[in-house]
């Protein structure tokens, strides 16, 4: 923590601030001995290409990688888009709630739509679709961005997925998935999903690095040849081309060698699993299933004041002046005592 | 070198492809072991910023982390010009030449003038101004753009640079510096210039990280403190906002921690000033004085052909069917037992 | 209307169908016989405003002609934002509804917020605000978007704009107000507001004149001098520039000669009170009180069905299979007799 | 004119400043009559669809109308570009030279080329492909944009067309004509061109109403016919659909009811042509052959400032403290007395 007040809490506020992965670190020490070709034409981000590849179970995919989720989201976005054509948007959708509008920066309208425990549904497309009918002074749909996990932390079924799918083929719009915990979806005991099924049943969609063990990065990926041949045009022109492709290859490369990926992800929800238990068990309220890495909680001022002391996390929703509901997110590095100590206090306080 | 056929050849191309410096990679390392506040408000990106200022002399100026040289042009212009102002640029600046429309992306317009030695004069720009008179047609002239060192590798002298500030500050213009290499620029045997003189002359840039031993990122300065106050709304909106900021901040940390910012710059001047003596012995031309870290010769087709087999680099001009400018890139990394293999063939193909 | 089997309908379905007022076209005929300068420098468009100014009451603000109301709203946006701000508009607002993404296009983000009765409140500002804490991941709010009369016919009072002025300046954040039908707003008997008024309650705001007897044309009124000054490159950036400016000034400067302007609106919002009154005596159901020149009622399928035969109208609102929410527009240019007609149609349904 | 001072002086400044032609007015107030359909769906708009569609001897192509020359431009190339796609123009472009950054503002790169009597040449189309190169650092060029007339009154012969759109063909690039003087180019003796060839030999262009005798309005002609599906989708986005559609259709549809369009812009040449031949006759320079309504000619300063007693006009390019280019350019307006006096002057100025 930046503040000297907050040098000894401990964070349960996001899925980065650990640090990465140190395996990740050493692969990227050892891809440093070498002279490579830049702007992502190294050895090393072609190596995470082909086992990105081999796990998505195609060898015609498109793999690009950005150093951010914003830019993941405006770049995919853009490639798929004329300017008159629209995205649908859950309200609590990332590109609405947290990208400084990056999205209107590229000139692109989100047509909002209201979420359902976090997820877009086919009833919520088809109202955006009917409600834009009026040619041409309305943007024209064509796109869905659905976030997997969601942004509070919800994942979707194989045939919520499907049924997304099912209305997007049938109306003429690309469905366009926000992988930024899409490990921790497919590591969900709620999903039952596969890597595979997401490329199936999706136009683009990326596989989010940074908030999954890596420095940074995400990898891109995309379906259509016709979109993949011009992405580096795309990625270059909003400043996201890395020139040493290998500070984010020489990672994936390590995080798709095996399942590396997914066991950090894993990782991560076992510890929310853990936590939620314990919040549960100590009396206070959880809010919906915990699926993936976030714990959503109501906690009494008093007590979100004494935990504040020790720990770092997000004040989700002030609910006035007795309560607020409360996220702790927990990730692969996450120190399980820290929840230890968390659930006593929370013990203590009810 | 991704391709088969260029694994053995050695890489005169560009600043980046031969990997990070070996400290700033021990420094990424050692910052991994704590949880740090995220979005650039880390401890590391903080001590980097320290760091910049003592070298600036000044503790009053914002400095930002971007990942890439486009992101800091796009971002740093977006934030100084309204839409309908447009910035001035060299026909060779890298804003025109090489960024794929990302300033358009934002919706300013460039205006071009002709380089003098790839460098913008005041007599360009005054006649960029006296061209641009016809209010509101045309767009409104309001900053200029120049690269210390150019795209060429020459540099700005303090005269100069004091003329354009004196122009800009006449005609209500901003001055904008992209410093990509502007170690080598300062370091350079044709610079008068201090870091503090191009704080003092100009009114943004930025001092690049990605050409001068880092993984990546740029470290952009911002004097004007209206500016300073909104530009992370910038960086956000671009998708150039890192999550993990410490993968930069403890870089700059480490390149100016003392002064290896600018002895890796000053080594890679003078693997370029040895090459360029080489050349010349070997009697071929050397373009213009070789200011910082390219050497531009002009070789005959079949001397290029013979030395591609051995080495990387750049065609920079294509003049007909029997000769062609050559770019030799060198850097911090150079191993100059190549430069000399390199000399040797030249010397063998005189 | 274009399309064969409606020649012999009657439209009450918009405010422009009947064409200009003949008063605007002898105006305009009038004024073609003289050389005039261009780009809004004719001497019609002078008088224009300067008779605008008149009614306004001040002298020292600026006034520019735009062809359209998209128009008026994109650069209005655009001159007051910068990049990463936000504009606040009701979810029922012209920009976010009918708009084809214009103002995303110019890179803004809307944030939107749930009208009250098509208003805008100071409670929803204040929650927009609330929302939009967390810089730099969220767009800053800086404008509030309000059209007066609103999108369903509703017109702000006094004490209405007077809060939101308020909430606006303690905020922050500019008040434009999208004047489309402001006329109908200021003669409609709910309104306490004049035109000076909502000249000191907002910092920008436009005048429409398509929506009432022009052939085309807004003014636009900016108090900001610094806005001002510049004003004419973002119209001319937007290409909305009209070179021989007098075809909107010529029918501005008639418009605003006496009160034309105001007697026009005045006549329609008197027929769709007529029109009001009628349908509630029919027996049919009219939503809200009729404030301007819209009436919005709610009719059985086969009564629609019957009036489609003779008339041109929206259906505003689909609510199954038994009824839908209809709208008539009423204009100054609006048959009486065909009110009267319409009316018996419905007393015979009932 | 608007100044005072201007107010005896005629003005030879530019295409419109003489007002609309007396037959378009009469054909707008005939129109005026009727209720019509909305945003250019009204039988007017319909009407010069057809007839414009007579006189280029195609029935499936796509005519839009929109208020300006910059929006046509901007709207035109936002159709047809993805945001990494450049469009290449000469210098002398309206596009470069005169609309504030409008084609920026859509976020499209304009790759310049230097003209060659005004005008575009396949050599230099060329040279832009050959210079843009280097993927994905440089935008991709995939349109060109070219005047006829040219902004300096010179126009494509039909063979240096076919070879402007041959180069465009194997290049994969679209060809735009900007029409904004089209009827002029069309008229002129050194030109030997139809309509027809232009629709067949570009991919989309505009036919200009503003400079040739409508009070505003101009015409775009779209051959694709996905590119003609959506471009209301445009217009309407940039702010340019006009609710009343009639006022420029009723213009076009007398416009090109027989051949006024044609016409009116032979008679522009014609009146150019003879003032062109008294200033040569008085012994001052025309530069290069009169081509079109602009007659550019070296004049010393003392007769400039006489000159500017009793006219209006352009100073082109000053050329230091003696003379200057000034331009003068005839309307099917112009009073032929008026050339006569302008030339009686240069005569006792000689």
């Amino acid at each position: 923590m930046a503040s000297p007040e907050q040098l000894n809490r401990y964070s349960l506020l996001d899925d980065q601030s650990g640090g990465a992965h140190p395996a990740l670190l050493k692969a990227l020490v050892a891809a440093n001995t070498t002279q490579e070709t830049s702007y992502g034409k190294d050895r090393y981000s072609e190596s995470a290409r082909q086992r990105i590849r081999r796990h998505l179970g195609r060898d015609d995919v498109g793999i690009f990688f950005v150093p951010t989720g914003t830019a993941a989201n405006a770049i995919s976005i853009a490639a798929c888009l004329r300017p008159h054509e629209a995205v649908i948007s859950a309200t609590s959708g990332h590109i609405i709630a947290r990208e400084t509008g990056a999205i209107e920066l590229s000139g692109h309208k989100i047509i909002h739509v209201a979420p359902q425990n976090g997820k877009v549904t086919p009833k919520a497309i088809q109202q955006a679709i009917d409600d834009h009918w009026h040619f041409p002074h309305m943007a024209k749909p064509r796109l869905v961005y659905i976030s997997n996990a969601t942004e509070i932390g919800t994942v979707y079924t194989k045939e919520e997925l499907t049924a997304i799918k099912q209305i997007c083929q049938d109306k003429g719009l690309l469905l366009f998935m926000d992988g930024a915990r899409i490990g921790k979806a497919l590591m969900s005991k709620a999903s039952d999903l596969t890597l595979q099924d997401i490329l199936e049943l999706t136009d683009i969609f990326w596989i989010g690095g940074t908030k999954n063990g890596a420095l940074l990065g995400e990898a891109v990926v995309v379906k259509d040849p016709s979109i993949a041949s011009e992405f580096e045009f795309y990625i270059k022109q909003h400043g996201s081309l890395i020139a040493n492709g290998r500070v984010i290859g020489s990672q994936f490369a390590e995080l798709f060698r095996e399942n590396l990926y997914f066991d950090l992800s894993l990782k991560a929800n076992l510890f929310a699993e853990t936590l939620s238990a314990g919040i549960s068990e100590a009396g206070f309220t959880v809010l919906a299933t915990t699926e993936t890495n976030s714990v959503f909680t109501v906690l009494p001022w008093d007590v979100i004041k004494r935990l504040q002391e020790h720990f770092v996390f997000y004040i989700w929703e002030n609910r006035g002046e007795t309560e607020a509901v409360v996220r702790f997110l927990t990730t692969w590095a996450t120190d399980a005592t820290q929840l230890d100590r968390l659930v006593r206090l929370l013990n203590s306080s009810s």
